[in-house]
């Protein structure tokens, strides 16, 4: 893709002088690695109650997992996560073999990290921005609110094109989201790398880390999948198997029998990837439970959905051991970086090799 | 499919003469259109507070909708739903022209909707069982728990093996979640019917309401796909193509361009169908937002999660108008009833007609 | 009273015309027994799952308590819950032998039933109030928000006033908050009966059933209570005695010894009540704990707060027997019409007598 | 009191051998003074969103109370916040004249501090008593719990004696719940000081920080009151008298003008402390609403009740000002480490003077 992409004019018209109002202050990405101070009010919390014992539970969990050889980590995100200051912890979770593959809403991944990685920026709403009685007065100035933090729309328009292209070009067959993911992670290297100090997909590209999106439509990528659509009808296009998903992410359980989870929010990351025991059942092979497991969520048990079942709760359908999981209730901004700066910080992961698992279901691509 | 597939051996040995004691109460769905009753006591709560207004005037949105002749209504649903004991409110919604699309998450559907229809049923829980301190004895059992409800893995394992029958023998090519949900429906009626009163998935397929699942490899259907694609590898076969359900449902929207929203928990089908009035945009076509919209949740805002964010967030990214819009703060199983069966008393759908949007999508299927 | 009371002038100006514009919707209590059609609901909530299963449970348990002759019912009460539309659903609980001993927060009493029998109203806010973003105008107007509801801050002040001329009449000496709102019985006795068709402390003075708010400072009384303070000091004056409202809900309990207890919200009232198992077995006598108990919370257990612990968590402390306790998650003003009016047409509370408990602590003035 | 009141026989057996293994692991309290790795932390969150964002401008707006010399700080504490392990961050700030007056349920400053004064413990409980399943056999062993906690019912039946005594030897009048825990004080410093390294209620005696309990029946406490009213009957006794709580909370804001509130929880505490700026009007006074205003709670503003309400709606109400106030969405554990630890660090206090109040209400005991 030629530069020119990122000078796309505006889909709307935003030479208003206002906007920058509302724009004026960016969001910046909590740095764990600087704050080793995090482990002794972690290790704290153990002799307390509520949920900073259950916090220093799950951080201990989760050194467990790193230090557990065997053991395949899953990262699974769903949330706002990315566009509210943690890109750069699961950036250095990458960096540093505390992660093995990445399963994501694909938001998080295409319109916030993707979208960070051409260069663009999220921005702090002011505190009367929440109330949502300026949306009307956003919509005028084409800005989308997440909550207490603001988008361009004409950053994410020109966002959705890349993604775009970046489909166009590919040759028609039917993808997984983790090959297109990896594909983001092409484009970008070849562009110079990412247009910020960190990116998950570039990360997670050079590592071979795979990244799946399995409700890869209900995000930026969509538009650019609806579009090809359009364009080519019954003619021969590439295509998003979401089928292909589940069948790569269940063949990493089938070769990586150990497994460990580490949920951020619920939703489809948090069920597709408990149901991969079930999945490499039904092909026939004997994985066990995912042995290790940790939420953090403040969804509440009491409305029966899944974001919020307990982990308990899916040790009965056979998916999750119940010997090392552990519930955070705690929105995930505060619960994050203490549980993954206790970790990085007590050091589990340095005899830990990455499982550089994207070498595993395309050994062809491995040099 | 022969009936014998509905006699399938079970995976598991479950002949233990202990299985029954946990499976002998049966979810029954609630049945609003013998409670005209519900109408007043919805009425009152107009002149109360919090959520018994909310309630009223989500209640009230939702007669509009029915009222208003061009308003596509689209019913979205995520959580536990149908093994909730709501079937019949969706059925009856159905039925009498009070829903156009339905988009819901897949367990809803298959391991859910179409596993009563195969004639296998829900179960309540003993009390004891929510504190999932006997999830392990359970799982012993080949018992699935959700929350407090269960469910025999042995049922469930069949249903899923219907599934993948029903995937074996389409030609190969790529379908979208729509497509297959629509073969669910013809499968039952080959086969007689459902073996169960009530089916969301049948009498969408009679009455030509597209239901759409756009994650649908997060549920029993996916271990289906998961098995065809191990079976065929790179030969063609069916697959199922997430970005043809968003092209399917921006369409409707870019035909139909009044639409109306009904939702019943968050996630991806909040999001999915939310996102259609761009990616009408991105196809050129100048939709209007969703003109009503109503919500029925228990999340919290403060996470910044997308199933909590305020139908007012929505307008800022130009997908919800703001004049008839409600969230109310309730578990859906004490609001749907209310809400439901109030608008179904009050009788705006009479004089309404089904807008039969399969035909839309499949013109050559109609006769 | 003198009418002078009520003529009293204003403490704030607001004579402003635009006061009128926010004042203008008033809250309407809802009323149960014209809506037998909740009966029906309710059961069929039974056989479903999560919230409704438990409501159902709840008003079944409730049922129970009034079926059980026995069994002395003590309804707790905190939250906004008279402003919000429930002060008929008390009323007829009261009327009707379905209560016997009232434990709530100051507010629900004095700032909102007593308020409402002096002729006051409470108001339906507009929706974009609830953001909060308006407070200073309406602070402004002298007008008092509690989330969606409103309050003429002149008609609270001039409750205050006539609380405080209550107080001042009254013999100098140490009061249970029980005998000061039995004085406001009285004094809405003397001065023709309640100015709105139902109140709480009056129907409860009739028929003699007590009203204990235990943090009695802790409403528009407690300002009576410190005026009294400023102007006799030292000198002999009427004072609330709160160890004399714990002394006396305790020898109910040790008169009577079976108990139910139906609490909507948590708080003191919850924690209060509950205790009275404990203070009797202080006091030497051997006291069961309460036999039926019932809750209607949002709050989330994971706090570790009373209000949202557990009735199981309360049988530890020997407070709450388990055979017939069931919380019910949902916002007071859509659960509580569904609980009583199930409970008040099946009619298990027509052979049964109204304790008449405060002649049991007064028997000098029954006649 | 003679020592010997702390050898007194438990009042159920409890000798069997089996209680000790459910109170093997003690609750250690969070030292914050020896965390500096706070600072950087809570620094970065201000740049992040949703609960850290809130976090970091609460932790600023208490820094700024502190800095502010006019300023008197109220800390209003709800919840079981002492047993779970946050004593030594409030008797840190009470040394650190971080604090001026505190507002607490009586089971923090009764049942809890003065318990753990007493040289009692409270105890780690094992995962699988959260479930509630295993409450009728703590019951067995006299073990109480709370939530994920332990007690010695034997343990606190030697602190509701001890409280018993310490009433009884008070002269016979009514006491403001200030003056009572005063007392308290007074009988930890004549026994040898607290049994333990840090009691709230010792810090603030030594220190003239006062401490109210506007619900102080509804403790520990409760039993003792009953006990005495059951004794003396109409012969003159102590009471306590819970108007002149409210008339001396009231005092100390008119003889200080400027306020500020740091809330943990609702409850009464948050309303009591909240209506004193009312309170002194009614007295004549013209006080300023509380300056700065900060809560951290999980409590849902759905409900309406006043715990969860915010407070922007108490500024419709007069009682705080809007310039510098902020809600935090957590569990207690997690956030009051960090915004304490937060304003600790910083410094803002070391230019401070402690307002030691109780010298304010009563000069005569000012040596």
């Amino acid at each position: 893709m030629a530069d020119n992409t990122l000078n796309t004019k505006p889909l709307k018209a935003n030479e208003d002088a206002d906007k920058g109002k509302y724009l004026g202050r960016t969001i910046e990405h909590i740095d764990i690695v600087k704050n080793p101070g995090i482990v002794p009010v972690v290790e704290a919390m153990a002799h307390m109650a509520f949920s900073s014992r259950d916090l220093h539970r799950a951080a201990d969990i989760y050194d467990r997992m790193l230090r557990d050889k065997e053991c395949g980590v899953i990262l699974c995100l769903a949330g706002s996560l990315i566009s509210a200051g943690l890109k750069k912890v699961f950036v250095d979770m990458i960096r540093n073999n505390m992660v093995d593959a990445i399963v994501s809403t694909g938001a998080n991944m295409v319109d916030q990290d993707f979208f960070e990685a051409l260069g663009f920026r999220h921005y702090i709403a002011g505190e009367e921005l929440k109330s949502g009685l300026y949306d009307g007065e956003l919509r005028e100035h084409a800005i989308d609110r997440i909550y207490d933090t603001l988008i361009s729309e004409d950053d994410l328009r020109i966002c959705d094109e890349v993604t775009g292209k970046i489909f166009d070009e590919l040759e028609p067959r039917p993808y997984s989201s983790r090959e297109l993911l990896r594909e983001f992670g092409v484009y970008l290297d070849k562009n110079g790398g990412p247009k910020c100090a960190d990116s998950i997909i570039y990360e997670a590209y050079k590592r071979d880390v795979p990244i799946f999106c399995p409700a890869f439509s209900d995000c930026s990528a969509g538009f650019g999948l609806v579009a090809i659509q359009a364009a080519k009808g019954d003619a021969p296009h590439m295509s998003w198997d979401g089928g292909k998903d589940f069948y790569e992410l269940t063949q990493l359980k089938i070769k990586n029998k150990e497994t460990g989870l580490f949920m951020i929010g619920g939703g489809v990351p948090k069920n597709f990837t408990q149901d991969i025991v079930v999945a490499a059942e039904v092909l026939g092979h004997d994985a066990p439970m995912h042995k290790y497991a940790v939420q953090v969520t403040v969804a509440d048990v009491r409305d029966g959905a899944l974001s919020s079942s307990t982990l308990k709760e899916a040790s009965s359908w056979g998916k999750v051991d119940t010997v090392y999981e552990q519930m955070v209730f705690s929105e995930a901004t505060l619960a994050v970086p203490l549980i993954v700066g206790y970790a990085y910080h007590k050091g589990g992961w340095k005899v830990r090799q990455g499982k550089r698992w994207n070498q595993t279901l395309e050994p062809a691509n491995v040099a």
